[in-house]
């Protein structure tokens, strides 16, 4: 193998797929990167078994040269080094040589990095996907549904496939769904698929695979192409592909956990109920079960405290814009709230109580593609 | 206790004297935060009993009026928490006050924090210094010293005294020394001292003070008086005092382990100097040696090696300005030689090596108020 990359090029792709590496794996390989070339660029995996990425870099494009290849083959080199070497090399070119026994030059400027590589053809192979179950959605969009559900998995692998987010596709819509059994959160949009009426449920991808991916996804409206199969899910970009392994369990049905009727309901500035929270939080931090009560005063004002016996009490009130019917004295995880008022990006927040001891949901007033819900906090 | 103050002027003085309080002390009375209240102002203090901090809002200068004193008096507040709030205040003005047993009231806007204060009369006095031995420095002078050395200290505490940054002042002069016994860093400054011919050794600052002491430092030229004693260092600005303890001991005389002859030298750009050793270390932070080989070649050549049994080799050349005298191999540890030349403003520096087993000299072409010096590695 021996090759002449763009610098620039080589250090994006080399991050994008070091995502994947592991270095608590027990695979040896797969503590390592593998690079790929054919006369039509080169192709670098990273894998901790649960995600792969795959990055192509063409030989060249319409615009621009980026390959100079000089003879085909592979290597694996370990992700560790190489990572850091790459982004440290001094030139604008990189040239990659491998010689006898995996034996491999690294050369930049007046820098050459002799490496021992491992064996490429150790590497595991990436799955083959059958992709008749595929739909797409912009980059930008997939990236705002991930954080805004994402934060809401169980990290308790007591139920496993809580730590995950679930995706349903019904009538074109997506839904997102994530839920640790105490809250849950939600979010709708409209996709387009490939496949005439395609119904997907129970595909339900691990948090972490979703955190990775999201550091991927760049702020832009390009489409993203997303294959699913029956234990794989595959997001595919422009010369990168992301695979993640789904998880295997039922995932509980949400839709009849969420209240219709609302007993009392509160329209209030998003911001000032977040930083009311992030107040009260201060003194719950010592108790550490994050306890905030809210009350309801006359003349739309709402009353936030919190109670700590060492530290002392914090008592705020909040001019809602609206409070609508009966009184309502509840207790809940501040903390909870606080995730979900913090992944809302519009303005106002509509809350809907069915009572102290109920269930209660949050939602943005501007639009109802996504939806929040809260258990209560009993406090004798 | 009842006066409201401005919030920003609260906020700026609660973290200042905040740096010098440690949840981990021993003292119970010294995890909370002084005020103290006078027609004058607010003085605020915070300690560890190594460092203290006292900070002084006065109720107004020729500008404004800071502080509106309706009663004088004082209290400790638990630092962890009341540091927090006060950031979080949502109102331009918060009003503190103390009723019976301690228990203080915080007012913001809407918001009421009632905490449980701590008995201001168990907080210890702070030293009253002798001022017969001061001295003067700019702010970004002594921010400059203090980075330009304290990185050197050791944080081995087999020899307590080499934690610290040793002061001394003849003929006008100041030096400040740091060593742990494998590298040295000087910095030297003319100062201005209100004391005739005042003359200061063994003044022993612990290293972690000077760290404190930095975050609080401006980078303006507003002068800081020194106040020296023997146990006792005190940086006195505008409206703060910053007290550290001295270590004890015997600092080691380090004149004469400096060599005044060269064999070989050397003049290259730092950033290049340094981009280099950051590449070579990138193999020896497996091995953790940190060891890096040089070696002066035809040409005005410098090649740097390092090298990893596991991971392979790194081989760099570079071409310096100048390479004056012997042929040169040498080995040392790269990671002391990297902090050093980070610390460094100037584009170039000189090496003065005296051989392969003796210290070698560092120091910046363009002024004489600075000096590193390294033993090298002996590599078998």
């Amino acid at each position: 193998m021996h090759f002449i990359i763009q610098r620039d090029k080589f250090v994006q792709s080399v991050q994008h797929v070091n995502k994947a590496v592991s270095s608590r794996t027990t695979i040896p390989i797969l503590t390592g990167i593998k690079l790929e070339v054919t006369s039509d660029g080169v192709t670098l995996t990273g894998s901790d078994s649960d995600i792969s990425i795959e990055s192509f870099i063409p030989a060249a494009d319409e615009e621009k040269e980026y390959v100079e290849v000089k003879k085909e083959g592979s290597i694996v080199l370990q992700a560790r080094f190489f990572a850091d070497i790459v982004k440290k090399l001094p030139g604008d070119d990189i040239e990659v040589m491998v010689q006898d026994q995996f034996a491999t030059t690294l050369r930049s400027g007046s820098v050459v990095f002799n490496l021992n590589g491992l064996d490429p053809e150790e590497y595991p192979q990436l799955p083959k996907l059958d992709e008749s179950r595929t739909f797409r959605l912009p980059q930008n969009l997939l990236k705002d549904m991930i954080r805004q559900t994402v934060f809401a998995v169980s990290n308790q692998e007591t139920r496993p496939v809580l730590t995950g987010v679930n995706m349903e596709i019904e009538n074109g819509i997506l839904t997102c769904t994530a839920t640790d059994s105490h809250r849950l959160a939600m979010r709708k949009a409209i996709t387009e698929s490939t496949t005439e009426n395609l119904t997907i449920s129970n595909v339900v991808i691990p948090g972490k695979s979703l955190n990775e991916l999201s550091k991927i996804l760049d702020d832009t409206d390009d489409l993203v192409d997303i294959v699913v199969t029956g234990s794989q899910i595959l997001f595919q970009f422009k010369h990168l592909l992301f695979f993640s392994r789904l998880l295997d369990g039922k995932y509980p049905v949400t839709k009849n956990m969420i209240p219709e009727q609302a007993k009392t309901q509160i329209e209030l500035p998003t911001k000032e109920l977040l930083h009311s929270l992030e107040r009260a939080l201060l003194l719950s931090k010592e108790a550490k079960n994050n306890v905030i009560n809210l009350k309801t005063l006359e003349g739309d004002v709402l009353e936030v405290t919190s109670i700590s016996s060492e530290v002392g009490k914090v008592t705020e009130k909040i001019h809602c814009h609206q409070v609508e019917g009966e009184e309502l004295r509840i207790s809940f995880n501040g903390k909870n709230i606080m995730d979900a008022l913090k992944v809302i990006d519009s303005e106002m927040v509509h809350i809907m109580f069915t009572g102290a001891m109920s269930p209660f949901i949050l939602r943005p007033t501007d639009h109802d593609q996504m939806l929040h819900l809260f258990s209560p906090v009993r406090t004798y």
